[in-house]
């Protein structure tokens, strides 16, 4: 069961079971204890998606964050990324993945709906569209941004050269989007 | 010597040499030739900085690049990274590296001086900084932004996350950057 965890292949795997049968009392038990409590605990946002303990999630909850930003992010990780930046203070809405015809995920299947409740009921100025510059993440952001179309400020991260990137080491097309995106100095 | 090259160690200097006595008609005697070929023939474009076998370097002469936009760059790599990304079809200017106080490097070290020369003679409309995101970079930029102020419009490549790039992935910096600079969609 190991094996099925993300990063974990069935050697890994193993040797992760090994190390904590020999270290049973310290480390085995007191794992089992922490997952049968984050299990019977963790819930969804009923707001915006995020992982927390209560019904509404400490960031929806709190009075510190502006109520009229909403930044739109793919998942949990990234908004912890954003956390982590410390840049953004309003508060979040989490998509629970991307658009893909592929997979058969539609709008439906997304915290798509959700949102646009939340827009026209929460008294939201800008939607800060931070998903991850790849295909699927940006065909999403354009869907989101028709459908907010005019009853919404909506914006989006920048994309160009990231902080230390050398262009020798870019790939082109970050190059040519951050020419194209080039500001003035 | 081999040893003395960027990115060869003495062990694969040794595993290089021993490659090539064994190829030593196919490969040693012809490298040696090319070697001392482009050491005659190569030779910084007097007008740019860029390296070719004349005096002013293809691009420089080429009437199908405008001539209005300089785009500013660190060292040759940088330009054929731009060349690559086949984005820029204005001229470049290669400083041939970056202000540091530490190396003792210092305006006149660098091509800087040329720069100042160009845009006051040659009818340059925008200047475009496109030096690496590192703190050397970056402070090349300011410098000569401010030398320049008043005299062109600069602009500079956009901060933000590289295409493909994933939230989860990024630097903080980064996020921050593409937070600050974020565009209406």
């Amino acid at each position: 069961m190991m094996a099925r965890l993300p990063g974990l292949g069935p050697r890994s795997a193993r040797r992760a079971v090994l190390h904590m049968i020999k270290k049973r009392g310290m480390l085995m038990t007191p794992l089992a204890d922490a997952l049968h409590s984050v299990a019977a605990t963790a819930r969804e946002c009923l707001n915006c998606g995020n992982i927390g303990t209560t019904d509404i999630c400490d960031i929806c909850a709190s009075e510190k964050r502006r109520t009229g930003e909403l930044c739109v992010v793919e998942d949990v990780a990234d908004l912890w990324a954003m956390e982590r930046a410390a840049v953004f203070k309003g508060r979040y809405h989490v998509l629970g993945g991307t658009l893909s015809a592929l997979d058969a995920i539609g709008p439906d299947e997304l915290r798509i709906p959700k949102l646009l409740d939340r827009v026209a009921s929460e008294n939201i100025t800008e939607v800060i569209m931070a998903l991850n510059a790849t295909v699927d993440g940006q065909t999403t952001a354009h869907y989101i941004a028709d459908s907010l179309e005019g009853r919404v400020s909506v914006t989006s991260l920048a994309q160009g050269v990231p902080i230390g990137g050398e262009l020798d080491y870019l790939d082109d097309g970050t190059i040519t989007a951050a020419m194209k995106a080039r500001k003035a100095f």
